[in-house]
């Protein structure tokens, strides 16, 4: 089997670096993308508990949408009809796909990995599929995804060395069917390769060598934030951020903490996405520049101060905390919605603070500032 | 016991009347309220599944609060604490409570009713609380109520006469004293007496006579749309309407479906409150001018066509019906709260529009072609 043409368009400029952290536009069918960039997830075609317009006045130019979910329901062939993610959801915007792979290890049943792709049951119908390498490009590509990612196959942590360097063999086997499969797409869109190597330096670095070797619009690290200590995530990052060419973008799957994104972004990671500021919001917690509030803490029962006085965020500035901790104790949707949306703006003005501290080179007082502000904490009970 | 003073400063302006209906202004401490009024129900002090800047754009002036609900928690001195129910949600204009005594004979376990009080038990945490016409004003006062409603007894229909007249003379005799204990009430607050008798016209006459003898500020009709038919609900509303002062606004209370608003308008009534927009909006059903529409069906799943494309509100002309079904089938927060607004969204312009109407003496028209376009039904499928 002969290599595909190694050379594809760069849609990525670099604007500036600063030490090891990067900025930089991303520009898809669907507009451009700010980097370093966070993408909140859309699971099956909504955020959960926000609406759309809100993902965009918080300052977000690109979500993630999950293959598995939305081939199963409502079905890739379905919203392709419908004009694709983008007209189907409202959202307009630039849109990520994920290979389909991660969800079906972790959701399906009876799932069934071969050399030529991974057989499993909906969780929905038990419904028998089949997704290889060319069905996962097919699928984001009726999707209408402006950036999909290869199949690959995701170990669990901790595992054997023997374990994940063959899931890594095979995930390299599918990237080169995947970048196949993929010659045909739609002018603009991207494809990216998936480095994997579980928490073995070596086999990050030659997933990713391989990878480069095979040519893709952009390279992700997939296989961390899986549970693994943080200092091992940010090993991996180091050993695979130097092998990865510059003039591309770089996205770390699946993360993470704002503690994650400040790391991960000063070794030089251009894209991230995560649950974590909606799931968390919907278990009563709110991200501010002074850490995490637990709002079902009965401490803010009768405060009414609102979360960060300063914030750029309406609802993080004007709601009592007395009155989110009462929706969160309740367990009103509006105490989920309101909490998840300021979760999100928070997470997307981090981003926006790394962007600007990268292009005017001071990234490291922005890095000791966050730091310094997180140390603080919240502001005291009354 | 002495008569309270009949004479109550009277807060409602009476604008126009066509035929039956009437069309008014109220003035309450937090803004005007333009009648007919629908008021939504916000009853832990937060509208489900819909921020309260959404309220607002359908048109809302008013919403209403369960102190029921909200004397359990957060409760009513922390309420107070905190700058009453406007300030404490934000939502900042107009709020009417009902007096907690209907949720208490439908939520709450081991209600005990005597002369002197209702005594339950909380659903939340089993504690013992007595509810007696005087406290039932003193944590509607708490609460910051710009309207509040007198204690009273409802009794399930159907029920023997006996029972009926028994519940409404204890609630007779609960009002004069809700009304003695609301004299201390800040000024502009109001307080509404509310007509009960069952499904008995006689019954209905006699405690609306009464009521008025006593005098409020309004007048509410109570214990209706509790599963008797539309036609003797309407019944009741003719029974009533007559003897009630033509200058004082009259509240038909957990009411009802576009159909009942538009009958009961007719027939002489300004103000509304009910679940159903944002419980059958939860439920997958939304409305629209030409009637409901499940969004379960499946002859949605393909229709990129939205509700209506020529609706006042953004949600329901813009989303594709797919995409509200696919949401819908998914169990998405998202559907529900797109549903929940687009619904509220048709109460108020239903109010509205008949609003405009009466204002222009053409409520008969209006009433014709409300009826014609819910005939008509919704678009065919493709």
């Amino acid at each position: 089997m002969s290599r595909p043409d190694a050379s594809l368009p760069n849609h990525f400029e670099l604007l500036a670096t600063d030490s090891g952290a990067r900025t930089g536009r991303l520009t898809t069918p669907h507009g451009v993308v700010r980097t370093p960039a966070f993408m909140p997830v859309g699971t099956a075609g909504a955020m959960k508990g926000i609406h759309w317009r809100e993902i965009r006045d918080a300052g977000a130019d690109i979500v993630l949408g999950n293959t598995y979910h939305l081939m199963l329901r409502p079905g890739a062939e379905r919203i392709a009809a419908l004009g694709g993610l983008q007209r189907f959801t409202g959202w307009g915007g630039p849109v990520l796909t994920d290979s389909g792979g991660f969800q079906v290890m972790s959701l399906s049943e009876l799932r069934k990995v071969t050399e030529s792709a991974v057989t499993f049951r909906s969780h929905i119908d038990g419904m028998k599929i089949e997704l290889s390498p060319e069905r996962a490009i097919e699928v984001q590509r009726l999707l209408g995804s402006d950036i999909a990612m290869q199949l690959d196959e995701c170990v669990r942590l901790p595992a054997g060395r023997d374990d994940i360097e063959r899931a890594m063999r095979l995930s390299l086997r599918w990237a080169e069917r995947c970048r196949r499969a993929f010659e045909s797409a739609p002018d603009g869109t991207m494809l990216f390769g998936i480095v994997q190597g579980g928490d073995v330096p070596e086999l990050r670095e030659a997933s990713a060598r391989a990878l480069v070797d095979i040519g893709f619009h952009g390279y992700a690290i997939g296989g961390l934030a899986v549970g693994e200590p943080q200092e091992v995530m940010l090993k991996m990052i180091e050993a695979t951020a130097p092998v990865l060419p510059s003039d591309r973008p770089r996205y770390l799957m699946g993360v993470g903490t704002p503690d994650d994104l400040l790391e991960s972004v000063k070794r030089g990671v251009d894209m991230f996405d995560c649950v974590l500021p909606t799931r968390n919001g919907r278990h009563g917690v709110a991200y501010t520049r002074y850490g995490a509030v637990n709002l079902r803490n009965a401490r803010h029962a009768d405060d009414p101060r609102p979360l960060d006085k300063e914030s750029g965020w309406p609802a993080a500035r004007t709601y009592a905390r007395a009155y989110l901790h009462h929706l969160v104790k309740s367990g009103e949707t509006l105490g989920a919605m309101l909490l998840s949306e300021i979760n999100i703006a928070y997470f997307q003005q981090l981003m926006a603070g790394m962007r600007a501290a990268i292009a005017q080179g001071t990234f490291e007082q922005f890095y000791a500032q966050t730091r310094a502000d997180w140390a603080r904490g919240d502001i005291a009970a009354r």
